[in-house]
């Protein structure tokens, strides 16, 4: 050790995230020197407009990212900038010119996983993206490393912060989705467009990048089934609590041998009504966690803040310093694994349980004909409430009939729903949704 | 890749963790290649005593473990003995002629963690035990890897399966310590002489190991306060109920500044009085779980399997993968990281809160004495219960005081207990535990 070439350090970003980074690497200087074996030292910090109020030197700001990256005393880019787009070219530029690269883009990963991890292994140099997934959790090095020797059968995750939110939310105090998201954003739990989040592209694209790393097999967010949570309602958690269930959105990466033998993955994301005895049931507000089962392994939890400036930046600076002593050591760190190359399953195939809600005309046979639809294709029915239903003026106005199906394919559970729905006697199919984490 | 040389294992010992090693080593070799970039190849295991029925091939079987550690073509020795030697003399010879290494031998590393390092660090190889705390659950890997970046303030867990799954069954029936005991020893959750569990000397060897890495100091088990759960009662599990409240036995290490401004690490292991809202205390059986707080990150929480074959095993491959992964990269994993030698701090000075029971004469004027003596010693109480007491033919026999302290220094707390041990108007001190996972 002793006169180590300190290890110079280009942020790309100063948001929430940027300035908790940049805060550390100022006042754990001490600390993460003695750690790398050689002091790390920030060069600059771009940033869409220099001023001088953002609480770093100014003369550390600038606007000029090409030129910050190519700085030939820098040694690892930290990428903050959020959007796809300037950030993965430059991630791209830093790579090829040989430095070591820290991004949390989880949109970025998961649309050009290949093509950034083809430069990283052409430059001999580390990619590292723990805070991409759950915030400061650490589920990719888990997964790339403490689980290398054991076979991965299933990740299901709440890795959407905000989704969980209004959730949690629903579940407790009764509100409606509308009421719920208002809440979410006036505490700052959503965005202006909260589109990415409920409508689930940020659950999928985290899905994307936990498949590619549990499975070895290379999976964009194009490969993930997605729904959102913007039709869930009141009345789906109550149907959920006399069922012993409450609703999250899970991403759920598994790999499973469909009916011709071949090994598939399958990425997907969904709410689901979810046991209150499962681990996942209990995971609240704005907080994250990961269920990773495994062969030898068997079912391991990683709970914690998914998101916020320190939370996030914890983990960025975990790979900063991995990456760091990397280079002092001349190393490098595992690199991407996608020998594997598993194809992905379709959704039609994907064995699920299904909730279906129905309200119905109360009549003889009508409960019959609803059943013969779900034998008929060869679904298996667990459990069956109906009851009757009046309108405001408590005239009779039919029966609600809710189903719990056993594990069935996707795709007959979709075609029985649509049966369903063109039977005379159904009034109206209200709600399907999937179950997981139960036995079958 | 293509023909990369063969990484040669020996493993020692094929008990219940070596023969899923083995198995794992065996039926997952395609994968297992794939991931480390060359094959990896069982060269022999070190048995007590060799016979056939083993389920390894007698060929691959030895008594003689310097000959194989010493094998040219075995490049990662995988230690799995159990006790501190033979194993400590096998695994120093390995890493003397440049083996990597991988042991799961916590009772070894708690006492000779500086020896095994600086001997790695000599011959420039790795030295990995994630299997050695918390079985399957990676807690060694994040601390190390993951928060590399952070600062690690607490690290509180669930660390040994016997205890937890005795205290559970306590906790859920009312049963007393030895018949929870048996109940353990029936099950095969407790060996034939329980004392190394029972009594904290696993999980204070585990805690040695974690405050070691999380603080960048070495700690010994000798370094480590222990308490064990053998005076745990019944009464201990109601009173802890009435206070909403379970007992566990924890494994605690802290950084904390004393009196003087110093910083210290303390390491301390008790059963303890912990809310039903905090995460550990729905840890039951022998499940395990560790939560950390870092400066950054917040609290994270990891869950799962803390003993068992195929678990341990899960995480002895890891290790094997990433080991074997350096040696066909020409690298090496992160080195010990004891920059910060921060002194031990005796328990005396450690601020804790307590729960005091005890048996008092029910007159006028005890409950003051009794408080007097915690304001003496500048003990704050938070909570006081007194209820009389009956013998056993209903005759009132005195009152039982039950006492919540705030956080004082223990050994404040302890001379409290003995001062009341000895007023006169209290005939006994029932009981006496510490209080965590709350504010204040």
């Amino acid at each position: 050790m002793g006169n180590e070439k300190p290890i110079g350090v280009a942020v790309l970003g100063l948001g929430n995230v940027g300035s908790e980074v940049v805060r550390i690497i100022e006042d754990s200087a001490v600390d993460l020197a003695a750690r790398i074996g050689a002091p790390l030292e920030l060069r600059g910090v771009a940033v869409r407009r220099v001023a001088d109020d953002r609480g770093v030197p100014a003369a550390l700001l600038t606007d000029n990212v090409e030129e910050l990256v190519s700085r030939d005393d820098v040694d690892i880019v930290v990428e903050l900038m959020g959007p796809v787009e300037p950030a993965r070219k430059a991630i791209l530029s830093a790579l090829e010119q040989g430095k070591s690269v820290v991004t949390a883009n989880k949109a970025l990963l998961a649309q050009s996983t290949g093509e950034l991890a083809q430069a990283a292994e052409r430059a001999h140099v580390d990619l590292y993206f723990e805070a991409a997934v759950a915030g400061a959790i650490p589920v990719i090095r888990p997964l790339t490393q403490s689980l290398a020797g054991d076979s991965v059968l299933r990740v299901a995750g709440i890795v959407n912060g905000t989704t969980n939110y209004i959730l949690s939310e629903m579940a407790s105090t009764g509100a409606d989705y509308s009421s719920a998201l208002a809440d979410a954003s006036a505490l700052g739990y959503a965005e202006a467009d909260p589109t990415a989040d409920v409508e689930g592209y940020d659950a999928a694209a985290k899905a994307a990048i936990l498949a590619s790393i549990a499975f070895h097999t290379r999976v964009t967010a194009d490969d993930v089934y997605r729904e959102g949570i913007t039709k869930v309602t009141p009345a789906d958690f109550e149907a959920a609590k006399a069922l012993g269930c409450t609703i999250k959105l899970l991403s759920i990466c598994e790999r499973i041998t469909t009916a011709d033998g071949q090994q598939r993955v399958s990425a997907r994301v969904y709410p689901a009504l979810v046991p209150l005895t499962h681990p996942l049931a209990t995971v609240n507000g704005a907080f994250n966690a990961v269920v990773v089962e495994a062969e030898a392994a068997g079912r391991l939890m990683f709970y914690g803040q998914g998101a916020g400036g320190a939370p996030t930046a914890s983990s960025v600076m975990g790979d900063v310093v991995m990456a760091a002593r990397n280079r002092v050591q001349g190393g490098r760190g595992p690199r991407e694994s996608k020998y594997a190359q598993l194809p992905i399953a379709p959704m039609g195939v994907i064995p699920t349980r299904y909730y279906v809600s129905m309200t119905v005309n109360d009549r003889p046979g009508v409960l019959a004909s609803v059943a013969d639809e779900f034998g008929k294709r060869e679904v298996s029915i667990a459990e069956v409430r109906q009851e009757g239903i009046t309108d405001e003026d408590g005239v009779p106005a039919g029966a609600r009939i809710v189903v719990v199906t056993h594990r069935a394919t996707d795709a007959a559970l979709s075609e029985t729903v649509s049966a369903l729905a063109d039977l005379d006697a159904v009034q109206s199919v209200n709600s399907v949704l999937r179950l997981e984490g139960t036995a079958e």
